[in-house]
């Protein structure tokens, strides 16, 4: 009997009997995260507690991260889950300005707690009606706020923005030359996509993977803001290939910068190019009517990547592929496996989404996202995002005529940050040099002191900058205040 | 400030002085979490409490799917959580058999817990160190059960098998083709795939998607058991193409057929073919020495897809694709995104994933399956495993020889229920029409009364049947008593 499967777990259900000790473990697990959770919103704890690889995999105090043959008690695993969170990284922290997507909405993850204990699965009404419709809704919520009348078309929620745009290179490709779904990419003349230089490398990984090649990948120049240059699209657009797919980005990653998206669409309709919006990082806007303005267009496109786990504060994965069409996501990645999909079932099968996706098993991610809406109302997402926006904007002005920082950009707003010692260097190869290590070197100074996290890299022929991205509704003037001087306690004397 | 944005989120973290609301909000969902974990436990409580999809869009008692422009209270969102759940299936009932992958596993689910909790993301170890770490290990202990010397090789998780099958394809192409990265589809000969024609439609997929084309995806005829012959992928591999790869199934979707392994293995090394074992559904069966001769061969092929979230009852996703030679998971996806994935951090960036993956963003599906590995032991999973397939032999030799039961197969059991009226029926095409509507009423039937859950489908030329998996450590031979018990009650007059 599975009672005496292993010790620690008699006294756990499904065992006989084992409410009490299930639901005492539950809430000291509950206690360790909500204390962490406690924790995280306080600014006087640490953004992390950083150790290097080799510490972690030799065990810290008595962490172990080995498999073992035999079972652990039940104490021990409590242990685990408080060292696990001990040495990870408080993404939730209102000073963690390192990626896209960060923040803990006690809503999304009060969802995130009921999607894994109802453990389901996507693919079938039958297995998931509820959380079926609710995508079936949320999406369709989407496509009326892209601009597509009635909000017609289709989308499904994937496992993240690459595979978001994976499925636009797919259905873009089905829709033009639908034989390569039977005889493959050698039944079709020299296919190429185009894309920004700045574009996110997503595009350029769905162009090896479904067999077009990155050589087919044309890149697009972009001006001095990042943005797409719409007469060099034209330009490219040539005899010897057939152009079938353009990617205009809204928001790179880096710059967040926002490609002229009528532009790009009146050369897509004069050359018959399928559209792609890669929305990522900059869909959140569409919910403010102060900020929508900057992807002014998008309702031409043919499909738009927008994940809600980055601007919108989701918990991750939350992110669509929507797209104008319908029926082309089911032409292009149906297969018909009446093994799981029968249609012989007692209620309309139109509801099951399986066959539409790449996938077979599919993660429940909407149910997070629906919550949160519930609980803010259209509104209150605008009012989430304008205040994100308001933030990059009072830390641009903080900084713009500040001693010691400079701009390329500043959508995502994008600085260097120069010591003393490089301020009065003139401009040339050596200050190049120096200046494209200071960003890595404060960095690895503040995660070492824990206090902050801002990412960095270099873009085309510009050194390590910081990029200082505000998605985390937590955050306010003051911490954007210890960033700013926390750069500068570290790196003034380097 | 963000205290004023919606009225109901003003009393939760990160809202000023949230603490006390925001942990009474926290303890009201786990209160209806853990009432509902109680219950799914609970044989008396229904599987599911079916609604037509319309009945569920009109709303029901109340319960409204739309999404609203003001926001809702936090008294009504905890409803919307209990509405949820009520509608839902409870996929962790121990009388629930109709997927492959089942259950609730406390540990594991407070894995999940803490997860969606810490919120981060498995691309760089600077953001995920421990997770990073933990996957590291889980994989090398994979590749060591698989039998991989020293565990040597590389792999990943991924969102689930399909995706891992798709891996397996890409990986294979590189290894023979690279220059299909760069220059496309049409830089190489024509490339055929091989697999049995009952393996999983993801290969299908994968060939539609990676731009083979399904034409040049090889069935392979199966014997009476749904295994592979092997004599007949020898006998395809001819001259016209280039035979690339070769998909071996370890636990088939319906049937739970093994191919055989050795002697596909065989064949793949005489002709200099990429051998990828599907393991998703039967992978599990690695940990149990008692039943790992079925895979007998899998440490010869070049890849394998192991799912642990279906027969070892991990939480949903996780899903592994392990891959014997490294360094070409890397070769086959890395773009060399510098503005993502810096090489001048202060620790080894060998530690940062991002770059193998078809992902950007990855969710953390290790932990859940680190910490159940911690509690269990190997020796648990072991036990697990062992009793699952105790508890389909026990349902083989339950109905062989039952009045009005017959069965195609029996490693998954799969099984034909005749009511009386057509038992005496003489075999004949009237038989099979009548006979391949009776598992499809059946299952409505059970369905629209809640009790249990089992799936069923066509394969072949042999008309709808029953296919029973037990990969939920909470069933038991009761529950295997009820479902045949259902099955007569409610088709025995049909």
């Amino acid at each position: 009997d599975f009672n005496i499967i292993f010790d620690s777990f008699i006294e756990l259900l499904p065992a006989k009997n084992g409410e009490e000790p299930t639901m005492q473990f539950l809430l000291e697990v509950v206690e360790i995260l909500t204390s962490y959770i406690k924790k995280t919103f306080d600014k006087s704890t640490k953004v992390l507690d950083f150790h290097y690889p080799h510490q972690l995999l030799e065990g810290i105090e008595g962490f172990s991260l080995e498999l073992p043959d035999q079972p652990e008690s039940l104490e021990q695993i409590l242990v685990d889950c408080r060292d696990t969170l001990k040495y990870g990284v408080r993404t939730g922290h209102p000073r963690f300005f390192n990626q896209l997507s960060t923040g803990i909405d006690i809503v999304g993850l009060a969802g995130e707690w009921l999607t894994s204990t109802a453990n389901t699965n996507m693919f079938t009404y039958e297995i998931a009606p509820v959380f079926v419709l609710m995508e079936q809704l949320t999406l369709k919520k989407m496509r009326e706020i892209v601009g597509w009348p009635n909000g017609e078309g289709d989308g499904i929620f994937s496992p993240g923005g690459a595979i978001s745009n994976m499925y636009s290179v797919m259905i873009a490709r089905y829709k033009y030359f639908p034989e390569i779904k039977t005889k493959g990419m050698a039944a079709a003349p020299r296919l190429v996509l185009f894309t920004s230089e700045l574009s996110h490398y997503s595009i350029k990984k769905a162009s090896a993977a479904l067999g077009f090649g990155t050589d087919n990948l044309i890149l697009l120049n972009t001006d001095e803001r990042g943005r797409v240059i719409p007469a060099d699209l034209e330009s490219k657009v040539t005899e010897g290939y057939v152009p079938v797919y353009v990617n205009a980005t809204a928001g790179t990653t880096v710059f967040g910068a926002f490609d002229p998206i009528n532009d790009i669409a009146d050369i897509c309709e004069k050359y018959n190019m399928w559209l792609h919006v890669d929305a990522a990082w900059g869909g959140g806007l569409l919910m403010s009517s102060k900020h929508r303005h900057k992807m002014s267009g998008i309702h031409r496109a043919n499909s738009v990547t927008w994940n809600p786990h980055k601007m919108m504060g989701v918990p991750l994965q939350c992110s669509a592929i929507l797209v104008r069409e319908r029926g082309l996501l089911q032409g292009c990645n149906s297969m018909c496996a009446g093994y799981l999909f029968q249609p012989d079932k007692h209620y309309d099968v139109t509801y099951d989404t399986g066959d539409k996706a790449i996938q077979c098993g599919r993660h429940v991610d909407i149910f997070k996202f629906w919550l949160m809406w519930k609980a803010k109302g259209t509104v209150g997402f605008e009012q989430q995002i304008d205040k994100c926006l308001d933030l990059s904007a009072y830390l641009y002005s903080k900084i713009k005529n500040r001693e010691g920082f400079q701009m390329p950009q500043h959508t995502n707003v994008c600085f260097w940050y120069l010591p003393l010692s490089l301020r009065h260097l003139p401009d040339g190869e050596e200050k190049r040099e120096r200046l494209h290590k200071v960003a890595p070197k404060i960095k690895a100074m503040m995660m070492e002191s824990g206090t902050t996290m801002v990412g960095y890299q270099p873009q085309g022929d510009q050194v390590n900058f910081f990029r200082m991205v505000i998605s985390n509704p937590a955050a306010t003037r003051s911490d954007i205040d210890f960033l700013v001087e926390e750069i500068e306690r570290l790196g003034q004397d380097l």
